[in-house]
């Protein structure tokens, strides 16, 4: 095991009707702006949830954060806040209100020239307005983490700070039954993928982590698809298990003491920047191709993942690694996301740009070994094809 | 899943040579009270490994908590405090030294008459002195919950608040290398039970928690023995791996969001409170009585357990759960603690007396449905003989 510092103070209030805590949970005395995305929260309840519990509050509203929140969008939000002297921040949302409303809570008492320095030249975030949230979609773990992911002009860049750690986090899995098919199939493979990011590395003899990610991945595998099934689809049990694992796959708790990769995130970042596909969809396409590219550097990790996730006993090293990223290709499928460029219509002559994105945003050593050079990332893309 | 509220502050520093960590922990302008035990931190090093930190420190020591320790031992040490103006206690040691360190932060500043009342009679803790601790021995998970257990006449008993979460825990796993074989044993089956105090009830279907607590029971049976075989006991990963797990199976994490049971913690107090025997070795002998006393209750997860933890197939289900039992107890006997009241030379004779200590103490529904009633306690002390 590495090394390690890991401290994670998001208050978690998991449950049905849990959203009425933020009545308590948030000082009556704040000056509160709800932030949350194009109003699927007006039609299925939170909002009016949201409303009731907030009856003694002074708050104000900022909408319209759209998936891949844009610095445009979020830099609006500043004159509210500035007008109303807006000192707590509550998003409604999933993980895209929840990390546009981490850079607003930065970029509002940013002292430098321009937040989107914090994010691409390591200005450091000093101070940021106290946040919290109501999670509506189960995926991202941005509800309980230090981290979030902006875009700006085909950009999609991450930035990092404790400051913009939610304070708390209400999770009402019952609140998760009206996403789509679509939402819900790209909530599980992005955890998914989480989880595997900092478990499919080399072996550092992290047993219990390794157990956690392992769980986290057989419970991902059992309850993702009975959330699209049609005679299990409306199982608030599921739903529940579904988002205690998207949380945990991110809190920062698996990945301390261990290496953690990456690389199929951000080569990812630069399928949705560069032609818009959905976060995960990117997840389920490159990691197959990073399994595969990386399976001698990768192969402790994925013999283990084979026999303990997959139950693969049978044949020489070499099959049960195949065997392993078929299965895993097989519950991407299940999920209804694609495992290939050409299943987005990207073929061989879009990964030239992606490599050239990818370089200019230095992302030129990824991987557990930084051993992902752009060359590397360019057999991952067309491993992918 | 049960609705639940969670939050854990605790900054963990896990690691070989962490300990240097407190300097920058600590406030520079803190008066601190260094609490510890019999003196082994003087033999192993960590004394000085303390001091070289504190070096820029106002500080100063209170020494002698045993374990179990004593309200008339803690109370010693409020004299200190009030004459240094002491402002930040630090313990280094075991559970006990944490636990009674516990008692002594909320102690120094508690407003009612004797502070047993918090203790014994609800009084609640307004306020205590902001401690954090440097761990030696892996066991009980205080370096990182709101617990502390104090003994006062005979009388063993827990008490809880917020206000005593260490605000910070180190965690080397070197330090726990000078361990008596007997603390090695100990250690590991304690944190064994408290994860079976958070699984072995019944289920509720939640998913990650039950995967979370299979992971630590594997990590705890893999890795104990190996901590106590001459050719791995100076194994330092295997050390970390068993300080990880003891750490998380009492951070309130598993145990979020599932029924708890702690019947064999209140019966096994008792059996250390009358008869002085080490804590783990109380639950050792406990458990397996709970175990076959309460087989029906715990059915499922008693299944569940044989197959997951013990790859149990064959047989019906009494057949499978008897065998999940026995190998329980063989666990215990190959962590060299005992699995009887008989091992103890304890007999029938002493079971009036532990069932009076147990209903004067108000243990009178224990376990996850609250049916362990006195007689119950007497039927499992019967099973225990």
């Amino acid at each position: 095991m590495l090394n390690f510092s890991f401290q994670n103070t998001t208050e978690i209030h998991f449950g049905e009707g849990q959203i009425k805590q933020i009545s308590k949970q948030i000082p009556k005395t704040a000056k509160v702006l709800v932030t949350y995305g194009g109003g699927s929260i007006k039609s299925n309840g939170v909002y009016d949830q949201v409303s009731e519990a907030l009856s003694d509050h002074t708050w104000f509203e900022f909408s319209g954060i759209e998936p891949n929140p844009s610095y445009d969008t979020l830099m609006k939000s500043l004159d509210i806040i500035k007008e109303q002297d807006i000192d707590f921040l509550l998003a409604v949302g999933g993980g895209s209100v929840v990390d546009g409303t981490k850079f607003i809570a930065a970029a509002a008492l940013f002292e430098g020239d321009d937040p989107w320095d914090f994010v691409t030249k390591g200005q450091p975030i000093n101070q940021a307005i106290p946040m919290a949230c109501v999670l509506t979609l189960p995926a991202t773990g941005s509800e309980s983490n230090t981290g979030g992911v902006v875009s700006r002009d085909g950009n999609k860049l991450p930035f990092f700070s404790p400051l913009v750690r939610p304070l708390f986090a209400v999770l009402d899995p019952a609140v998760t039954l009206s996403l789509s098919e679509r939402q819900v199939g790209n909530g599980v493979v992005d955890a998914f993928v989480h989880t595997i990011e900092q478990y499919l590395t080399y072996s550092v003899n992290g047993k219990v982590q390794d157990r956690f990610a392992e769980g986290l991945l057989h419970t991902l595998i059992e309850e993702g698809p009975k959330a699209l099934a049609a005679e299990t689809k409306s199982d608030l049990e599921v739903r529940a298990n579904i988002m205690w694992a998207a949380t945990m796959a991110l809190n920062g708790l698996i990945g301390a003491g261990v290496p953690q990769d990456w690389a199929t995130h951000m080569i990812g970042h630069e399928l949705t920047a560069g032609h818009g596909i959905d976060h995960a969809r990117t997840l389920s396409i490159v990691l197959p191709a990073v399994m595969k590219t990386c399976r001698e550097a990768k192969k402790e990790k994925l013999l283990q993942y084979a026999e303990r996730i997959w139950n693969i006993t049978d044949g020489d090293d070499s099959a049960k690694i195949d065997r392993a990223i078929e299965l895993t290709e097989e519950f991407f499928t299940t999920m209804k996301v694609p495992t290939r460029l050409s299943h987005v219509d990207l073929g061989e002559a879009d990964i030239d740009l992606l490599i050239e994105k990818l370089t200019q945003h230095g992302m030129v050593k990824l991987g557990e070994h930084g051993a992902v050079t752009p060359d590397v990332s360019r057999e991952i893309l067309i491993a992918a094809l």
